[in-house]
């Protein structure tokens, strides 16, 4: 598997993208991306479990009911098209009109997306408008302008494309992500984190819908900006067949691989682009009693306040990780407890090692990725997850005192 | 029920306290308070459902379990004695022996309790100074020194007393509680959450356990600064039945009563306190299908990051507000929830209000008190929480850049 450098969604065959702006965001940016494959591409889709699903989400789970195949993708940021009510599905629909009449498609092959505020209505007209100039623009070299159209509070866009190759069929993964706040995605991810995948792998719809459960369980599932989950949080996965492959056992293997790799790439990156975040922080939990306390110790520890402004102010608090581990649900035996800050060892037996290095400590907390190893000493399940900081932007950020 | 200006847990009749300086804070302030009953007092208490509970609480459960009549509590700021191994244990052992030695008890009826900084080994030394100089202070006028002995990143003292008259019989009530962060109390609450309650009552063992736990049930149990449960948080009922009265209906009705009343009153100060805080927020869920729905609601919103710093920066987001009760939990019809911002609807049918008046709720976002009341239009379920803002100061406090 290899990288191919600044490519996108485009990076797969028959895929072409384009993203422009239609002036739902004052600033001029791009608000508008489109995504089309020339043959209609079996499609999986993952979305919020927040029972506040946003109007794009709710129609196009009803869209991936009817079908299975889907030619186009439209995603407009700046306003979330939740909390709109009946408006709102009735929005969410026209866009999916807008832009099959656009791309002389079937209206069941269109599916549709959204990321911004939650509750003021779709500017309709303004969408139209950049449905029309967004299938006009599109093209191969489109993908890196799609994962700008994307963005909301996100400071880079969010992209990747990989290749490898297997039996003699060259396969080509694309995607592109969206941050950066009100990320905590569950099954489907959030802060609205948007993401599509594309792929010119050919692919069963069981396995398709099996292997991006697996690279979400593994990625966008097991990152935490704020530990808030959005109404709006989407993942495509398209695949349309034209690299003609055997759906082989080591087809499966390599694709899986790849999508994996891609994922946690993605989610990487918006964790690093999380509002405010400073840092990256890796946390592993090991020797768990059993898989669910493993889950709930590192995900518990990974949204602590008080462990994540420790990591800001770069302070070797180790007794807020005890605190979190203490109340996490999971059991505990506080006299077993092992805790390692990269290559060095913290706490043993739940105490602090006094002949820890305080200045290679400082060394590595001034680091902008971090891991920590939590050894509970109980068993053998294990859960890793990624978290970041809490800093003062953060507040900036999300008390609307950035102007 | 009146309430007795200015005094704490000395108010009861029979009731001594004192607090002092004995050099565990480098600061000079206060770090050691001790309570005490010229008669044997039924004691109940709660505990924090940390697993990693720090040693005071482990000794204090077991002194618990022999006995149910205590003389003396001891108390020290500035060191939590948590994750301090077996040198911890009997360095709380030593905290109760050295306070029953000054008093000429017997060790079995002290209890103690710590508050501070995780993972440093107790000052032995300086605790017995403090507990020779303390047991000599001990006097009806030291419950305000002792409620200052307790704080640590408090930044005011809190204690309240009541008095009420039953069947003859005048009854005192006084307590003492401290924060300020590390507050998400279950159970027995947290941040350290300390309180005690002291008075001269006379209540049998079965009766003081209930009466206690319902009042922390709507109180320490439903305030949340940060999330974070504490290894510490320890509450303490001392009654020691001066008072004289008989246990009847009426009695226990007053009694709940007053101990309602001061419990959720000290609650609401240590969220006031709560570290870097500007507005104490109740949340109100109404009409929820049933009550661990209307429970998950409540503190699912209450804690919300994207709320929270929603209120410090004075915005209207309501959408933050109906994302958080989508992640809930709790089952959510959108379309059915009302939300109010004190007097003013702001959400219909989980759209927003176009016709609010804005500049009025300009005005009520800018109060340091607001209440949200949240109808889910599901059922009769409700629930209530207490919350606070997220601020700059938060972080600042948090993250050690506080010099």
């Amino acid at each position: 598997m290899k990288i191919i450098p600044n490519k996108g969604v485009t990076a797969p065959q028959g895929f072409k993208a384009a993203g422009v702006n239609c002036g739902i965001k004052a600033s001029g940016k791009k608000d508008l991306a489109l995504v089309f494959s020339e043959v209609p591409a079996k499609t999986t889709a993952f979305f919020t479990t927040n029972r506040v699903a946003a109007a794009p989400v709710l129609v196009s789970k009803t869209q991936l009911q009817k079908s299975k195949n889907f030619s186009a993708v439209v995603i407009n940021s700046g306003n979330a098209n939740a909390c709109t009510g009946p408006g709102g599905i009735s929005n969410a629909l026209e866009m999916i009109n807008l832009t099959a009449a656009q791309l002389s498609l079937d209206s069941h092959t269109v599916l549709v997306a959204s990321t911004g505020i939650i509750g003021t209505p779709l500017p309709l007209e303004k969408i139209e408008k950049g449905i029309i100039l967004a299938a006009k623009n599109l093209s191969v070299g489109g993908d890196n302008e799609a994962a700008q159209a994307i963005m909301t509070t996100d400071s880079f866009s969010k992209e990747m494309a990989v290749e490898f190759e297997v039996e003699g069929k060259k396969i080509r993964l694309g995607a592109m992500a969206k941050g950066a706040g009100m990320i905590a995605p569950h099954l489907a991810p959030h802060a609205t984190m948007i993401a599509v995948f594309t792929t010119d792998a050919y692919l069963s719809s069981l396995f398709l819908e099996k292997a991006l459960e697996d690279a979400i369980g593994n990625s966008f599932n097991c990152i935490s900006v704020d530990g808030d989950t959005s109404t709006n949080d989407t993942v495509f996965l398209l695949a349309n067949g034209l690299a003609k492959n055997e759906e082989s056992a080591l087809f499966f293997e390599k694709f899986q691989e790849a999508l994996n790799f891609v994922s946690l790439n993605l989610a990487k990156m918006i964790l690093k682009d999380g509002e405010g975040a400073t840092k990256l922080i890796t946390y592993k939990i090991q020797g768990a009693k059993n898989s669910t306390g493993a889950q709930m110790a590192v995900k518990t520890v990974a949204n602590s306040l008080l462990v994540k402004t420790a990591f800001f102010g770069e302070e070797l608090n180790w007794g807020r990780l005890m605190a979190a581990l203490g109340c996490s649900g999971a059991e505990i035996d506080p006299g077993k407890v092992d805790i390692f800050l990269n290559e060095h060892q913290i706490v043993k037996n739940g105490e602090g090692i006094k002949e820890a290095n305080i200045q290679e400590l400082k060394e590595v907390l001034a680091r902008k990725e971090l891991e920590v190893i939590i050894n509970l000493n109980q068993g053998d399940a294990a859960a890793t997850f990624y978290g970041c900081d809490l800093s003062y932007e953060y507040v900036k950020i999300n008390s609307g005192m950035l102007s």
